[in-house]
């Protein structure tokens, strides 16, 4: 029952995944980043809690977008960021991916926030660091990335404190996404009672109604009476895969259109992790519209880091 | 007549182009970056104007010179510095480069410097973003790159302060040149009662009168007397549309000389906007020569970047 | 005898090579970094001294373990710091490289950390640039890397403090070695009676018992009492260049085992200027084992390079 993510204080040592936090401190995380949600709104955008630390964006594979998150949450906190684009191509073995670490180990740094294409490397890199060091995962394979999961609850708890009273849709490609199955835990954890989620048979995991969930293959069904619109990504090189005649067809059956979200309740939220492809998953109409949170998301998600961050540098 | 460069107080809140710009606006720029000529010498090279403030170098096309000089600007001012190159093959349509402007604004991003290929980016995005965000165009196709015709026209005026007495001399390619176009325009505004250009007809723009200037297309009688010789840099890539037999020609004919050189008046400057093709547009002997300011060019680059960065912020 | 790493005063100026540097000043390095070995054991591991700074990191050459040591070591001193990749594709002529130095100055950058693939570069740079602005070599070529060479003679200090009575053995690639040929000058310099190397002829210059070493060509001699095994990488490019069979030959004779090792004195220290190619100059159980001292290396490696940066900024 040893949790990789917790310390012999049951407190966060790295975030590896939500799978495997207990609700007390899927707590600590969002109340904490309730309180950095206001510093971005302040004059100076800064606060001093990881000044003097160093904190290691190590990409073993390209993700612009995630590595400028990290990077606004670390500067935000006056950490000092080193960025390290390090293609796996130069790195045959495991191994050789330890030696990085125990080398900016040696450089005394303080965090590492690791994205690798292969599911399970940030644990592989937990498992073996120092003691005082932490680890947070940014995306390993379709395994998981927990700050992606972690800003939607928040943004789902912002809009929707009830959450006791809540059904959430899942909509998309639940098998790629490296979110989905962590967001189902987190919400279920959290109490949310109902989870749905809606796709085609080919972007479904088989045994995925044993996560608690509801399925349903039709978006007229799956829709109806929802508080929250969770759209997921749809990879183009998903779709030949998935046995998708084309993007036109996924987004008649599956994409998010204003006629369909009139299914769901009238003040329901809509949510995508982006980047969207307009015209697949989401029409623009509802994408830009009043029910939107996507940007609201982005927003969030850089609290959502900095809290982690600030967290795991005071455990 | 709304002007998308100014707010409703008739103040600066996008640097979009030089056309446009009223003459006090443009001295406000080249005033306050005299303030900053002088933090460049001293001991600490830091003002804390932008502390805790975001900038986005937003680089759709590559430029390391460009983004060096506004990373340097910026740190100065003490802002948060976030560069992207954002390479325009993965941005199929105008609207994803504003999806991206968007996630980057719900970050709470403060500023965008952005370089693009194609003409009219940096306006896009300025009409696009929210009230409190400012844009800066770093060069956008061969349209306008204001801070380089501003730095020009601030080294002018360092050295030939009575600018109501000015002869200044703009030789090469005006056609493609992303600045000759503001360079003439912010000259005039300021008082500079004559201003030339001197090239060949292939590489003039068809309308080139219009602008006010006299044309010549002898370096010998184009240089005579003048105060100011401001050469342009050509790309090679032009060298075949302008029906130019070669780079040795061109340079026998239009390249500045010692001898050439003696034709303007005997304290006249020289300057180039770089990188030089030395040998090509100007000999080693004139752009290493007493009478070279290109690098005290670069050098108010930088105070006029600062400049333009903490008026947009102020305002 | 003019020395360019030396200002008139006799302080160090440039940092080019360790030949050429005076024992006092060898010292003043070491003893400087010793101060700030302490620095990163620190809650905040930042100190102000090259506040306001601009540290220009110029990589002709890629290499990111380089380039992230110095990028650390100069923000722990709080300077700006600006990283260049220049491909030397787009750099012709040596011209061109001075001609991004004196923009660079113009800019007010303050101190250069040059990597280059040719010898010599970071000499001529050293040569051109204004008296105010300092260069470090970061690797020219298979010429030097002095900072590398230092630190590992900070951590033989450290560890074998002792010096006038040790016997050192570099082992390996001495021919293509960017450091092995300072290190045999900083140790005998600081008073080393014995040093040796050992390795094929093939990995050997001519003259190298000129440098005053002892040549071996068996580990099982040359190893016997040692106090220190300084191991050097093998590039795989090397191998066929050297005649050597296979990685696999070359480990069973020259790559360093326990048994090998038992050879030395009992507390004899294991040294790799890293990255290691574990199974071909090292057994992983010597690399991971109780003698090495592989990662204090690179833990000191950033307090070396503090030290010569605050030393070259106060001089």
């Amino acid at each position: 029952m040893l949790n990789p993510q917790l310390n012999d204080d049951g407190e966060l040592k790295h975030l590896l995944s939500i799978e495997g936090l207990p609700k007390r401190i899927l707590n600590q995380i969002l109340d904490t980043a309730e309180s950095f949600a206001g510093v971005a709104e302040r004059e100076v955008k800064k606060v001093p809690l990881l000044r003097g630390k160093t904190v290691c964006n190590l990409f073993f594979e390209n993700s612009t977008r995630t590595r400028t998150t990290f990077e606004i949450a670390a500067k935000r906190l006056s950490a000092d960021v080193i960025t390290l684009n390090v293609s796996t191509s130069s790195q045959s073995k495991g191994e050789t991916i330890l030696d990085t670490i125990d080398n900016l180990t040696a450089m005394h740094a303080d965090m590492f926030v690791v994205r690798h294409a292969q599911s399970g490397a940030a644990h592989m890199i937990a498992k073996h660091v120092a003691p005082h060091i932490s680890v947070i995962n940014a995306g390993d394979g379709s395994h998981a990335h927990p700050t992606q999961g972690l800003l939607d609850v928040f943004t789902i708890r912002k809009y929707k404190p009830e959450m006791h009273n809540l059904r959430v849709a899942i909509v998309g490609d639940v098998l790629h996404s490296r979110v989905a199955r962590s967001e189902i835990h987190a919400l279920t954890t959290l109490g949310v009672p109902e989870v749905r989620v809606i796709a085609p048979k080919t972007l479904l995991p088989q045994d995925v109604e044993k996560l608690g969930v509801h399925v349903y293959h039709d978006m007229n069904e799956g829709l109806k009476d929802v508080d929250v619109v969770m759209m997921l990504r749809l990879q183009n090189e998903r779709m030949a895969g998935a046995m998708l005649p084309s993007a036109q067809e996924y987004f008649k059956i599956y994409g998010l259109t204003s006629e369909k979200l009139a299914l769901a309740k009238p003040d329901a939220i809509v949510m995508h992790p982006g980047p969207m492809n307009r015209g697949v998953e989401i029409d623009s109409a509802v994408a830009d519209g009043t029910q939107s949170v996507i940007l609201p998301q982005v927003t969030y998600g850089i609290a959502v880091r900095m809290a982690v961050m600030s967290i795991l540098a005071g455990n």
